[in-house]
């Protein structure tokens, strides 16, 4: 008999060799399943989470489940798993779960925003939270691309080539930028029922090539037509990449998009 | 001949064992003048600043000078200097300086901040550039006490006993706390004309504890009084701390203060 439990976590990227478990690495998922054994007495509790994430790359929200060999007060675990992590990991919330429950199967989209510093000269506060890229930039053409990636399309072009998975079409309910004029950042949002290997730090770093002129603002028609990783633009380092919202029910997952709508009738 | 030039910088100092200069440990100091003995062909070049800070402690705004033994235009010495330091330091701005200028003993001034997360859980990306401090605030008593620390006072009890400084009078211009409901976090500005070991750091800890109710609202003025350490609260750890600013000019300094109209009729 096992006790499915969900968790909500943040952490900071920066000192793991990513999210998933691997050998002689220190990761994510290696710390709070090292935790978990040594509070369940030596147990091994294998966690299984919405997504993974490379090294670098930062979450706000990431979503995991596990199933537990005894049953205590999610308050208890709460507890017990943030004094038994380093202050790199936060676990945010814990509740009890259903079986039926799956943190990665159950997932009706996810949320991750893309942080980059314009200024001239890197700021030591964001070299490990933001992309420096101090180049001009061109909103207008950077506004159309976005517009173009939003809806369902074969993102081929858009995923690492080591990638595997067979059907690569994805929808992106949502795909935007905000400017800080004050910090000199930029913030890109991108909503969608899923995201292929490396496709947001691909969209980054194509989309900040058509915002420095150096590929047309309508290329990214071109790029998806082309179902080509050659056609699209460079992978976006890691370190600007946050994991900020996994969805489990499609209404929260298109809420304020265009897709809203369409929900309501159905008809997506 | 040399020629003088001054330089306004940040860092973060997460990984620096401090500001100034030690033997078998990495310091920004440190950092710095091994940058200029490259840029240089080998020439030691001492950096003075306004103030050393400690192991963990941030700056905004830190002010240097040194000797430099050519004479080269400040844009390429900022862009050298950028370029051989890593990302934990920014070079803002660099100057040729008169021979009267010293980054120390010219100070009319100096801002510093000091940054309290007060979130239940522990920040991941606030945990080295915020004191974590989950309890609850009372603001009104906190204001009391930032009230009391304005003005001209002996401030021996602020002082950390190691320090050998034998004048401890010191005018605080500013002592205020912003509070962001928002993101829980609380924000100290102090500014003065000077301050002494730790002087900031024991503020920090002292106020803390009458904004938790440990001591009443108006202990500063028993603490000032009492011109000993022991008085006064704990050290608040050094990762909240940041120097903001260093002032060269008196007017700069006590700008938007109670002291503004004082130096106006000089009589302060």
């Amino acid at each position: 008999m096992t006790y499915r439990y969900k968790a909500k976590l943040q952490y900071d990227g920066t000192n793991f060799a990513g999210y998933q478990v691997q050998p002689n690495a220190r990761t994510v998922q290696g710390d709070l399943e090292k935790a978990l054994r040594i509070m369940s007495k030596g147990h091994k509790i294998t966690i299984r989470s919405a997504g993974r994430t490379d090294a670098g790359v930062h979450a706000l929200g990431q979503m995991i489940h596990f199933d537990y060999p005894f049953h205590i007060p999610p308050q208890n675990m709460l507890r017990a798993l943030n004094s038994l992590t380093t202050d790199e990991i936060a676990i945010l919330d814990i509740l009890e779960a259903d079986e039926q429950f799956h943190a990665q199967y159950g997932s009706a989209g996810k949320k991750y925003q893309y942080r980059v510093d314009t200024n001239q000269i890197i700021s030591p506060f964001k070299r490990l939270y933001a992309l420096h890229h101090p180049y001009p930039i061109h909103l207008e053409d950077l506004e159309t691309a976005l517009k173009d990636i939003v809806g369902q399309h074969d993102f081929s072009s858009f995923c690492a080539s080591r990638s595997g998975k067979e059907n690569k079409v994805r929808t992106v309910y949502e795909a935007k930028v905000e400017q800080d004029l004050k910090t000199g950042e930029l913030v890109f949002t991108f909503r969608g029922n899923g995201f292929l290997y490396n496709m947001v730090r691909i969209f980054v770093g194509t989309l900040l090539q058509i915002a420095n002129g150096l590929r047309p603002a309508d290329d990214m028609k071109r790029i998806l037509a082309a179902k080509d990783r050659n056609a699209a633009g460079p992978t976006a380092q890691p370190q600007g990449l946050y994991l900020v919202e996994v969805y489990y029910d499609k209404a929260a997952a298109v809420k304020g998009t265009i897709f809203e709508e369409q929900l309501k009738e159905k008809t997506i």
